[in-house]
């Protein structure tokens, strides 16, 4: 391997993790911190450009990760040897193991999306809760969701907890971010989508529908924000899981792969 | 509202809430700490019995915090009052509102559960995150599943993590402790419960299976330990949900509501 530049606690990039971790500046490429070997066998599996490279030879157990330091120096554009001291700093771990990098999460865009004729769509509005968002990105590539709608996000997708809950799947996972739940809306009726909103009143049991041989998205929203306006049109249907205990909730994944476990089983014919 | 005892850091019952926190002390009683007024809501709300009740007047807020204060003092079997600080040494909330209690979580034995024709019934095995048995007693709280069985527990019951998590559903799900799988496998053929191991080889389709009118227990195994060889008999059937994604395995919660709803929803005809 051939040797990195040394840096200190005080160089810009050392900075810039940090102030992403914080999330206290701008960040218009949209990295994130990648940390570990599990995450960084994730980002050359699916060829994830790599904005900057932090090696601490010092840190590092196991060949392993000195192979993988090796490819991941080639592959970034910036590729910078820090002390084990200096990376405890930007690390979010309790035993960092030498790596970490910034690299920037794919971005897609609504014609980006190859909608095949049942496709099957999940909208998720006021999403809030790091942990939850990733958990929820999990569960949809569970089911081969072909794209996740935000409306409304309240939390940044480049936050380390969705990358870690997401199993790292906020990569490969097609994402659309629309502002205004309107435009998502309008997405979804262009595309000839049968659309489920996720509701209590007048709702019929999820059981009760065929989503099998179109395009199905469901409409999930925030427990504490409740569902935009924007949702309740007249060719939008309601569904309901029924909660048959005591707690009056289910947690946003487990909503999410109920409706859509059944949508995908009609749609195969399991 | 009549007085308190006054009591400091230093007490004895202060201290139980610390060695609760940090299990470091054994716990028979299986106390939990119940911390705020939505937590102490449910404990009167569902009936349970207050060991100790810690009142700090100074630091709640609201009306609410006051008249749940006095009914708590008189059901508690002691009641003391603790100062703000006090409270913040022992509190694992960034705000704490004055109330905080430790009481006995419920616990069932076997001859407890009450059997319908068509029990629905989860095993889990191995589960080791708090965060996850929580959000798991939630989800069969949603599905009205009879019981919880826990063989080879990582994690204890206690954990504030798991009332939090559960939505406090902890205290009214009936959970069965069984040490060795083998006394589940026993229990469930006494009972007559068809029997579904959550496995990836030789498996069929979720959805392949009848669960209507019968008794249904499902097994899932925690990732990291695999599947105890007990449960491999051959009167017990295997049962998958597909993972169409790239990632491996889906979240524990997420599997269990995936099988739950279906065999639930062939119970109930929906």
């Amino acid at each position: 391997m051939p040797s990195l530049q040394p840096i200190g606690a005080q160089h810009p990039k050392v900075r810039q993790v940090q102030s992403i971790q914080r999330n206290s500046a701008p960040n218009p490429h949209r990295l994130f911190i990648a940390e570990g070997l599990w995450a960084h066998n994730l980002l050359l599996e699916h060829d994830i450009p790599i904005d900057t490279f932090f090696w601490s030879p010092e840190a590092a157990y196991g060949d392993e990760a000195h192979k993988r330091a090796e490819q991941l120096a080639q592959r970034a554009d910036r590729a910078y040897e820090i002390s084990a001291k200096t990376l405890e700093r930007i690390s979010e771990r309790d035993r960092p193991d030498g790596l970490l990098s910034l690299a920037p999460l794919p971005r897609w865009e609504p014609e980006d999306i190859d909608l095949p004729p049942d496709a099957l769509v999940m909208v998720a509005d006021g999403m809030e809760i790091p942990g939850n968002l990733g958990t929820l990105i999990r569960t949809l590539d569970a089911c081969r969701v072909d794209c996740l709608i935000l409306t409304n996000r309240r939390t940044r997708l480049t936050h380390p907890k969705v990358f870690r809950a997401s199993q790292g799947m906020v990569l490969t996972t097609p994402t659309l971010e629309f502002g205004q739940p309107e435009q998502a809306v309008d997405w979804l009726r262009r595309n000839n989508f049968d659309v489920f909103l996720a509701d209590t009143e007048d709702a019929r049991n999820y059981r009760r529908y065929r989503y099998g041989g179109r395009r199905t998205a469901f409409v999930l929203g925030a427990e504490k924000y409740g569902i935009p306006k924007a949702w309740y049109q007249p060719h939008v249907k309601k569904v309901f899981v029924p909660m048959l205990g005591r707690a009056d909730s289910l947690n946003v994944s487990v909503s999410a792969a109920v409706l859509l476990y059944e949508a995908r089983a009609q749609k195969e014919q399991w």
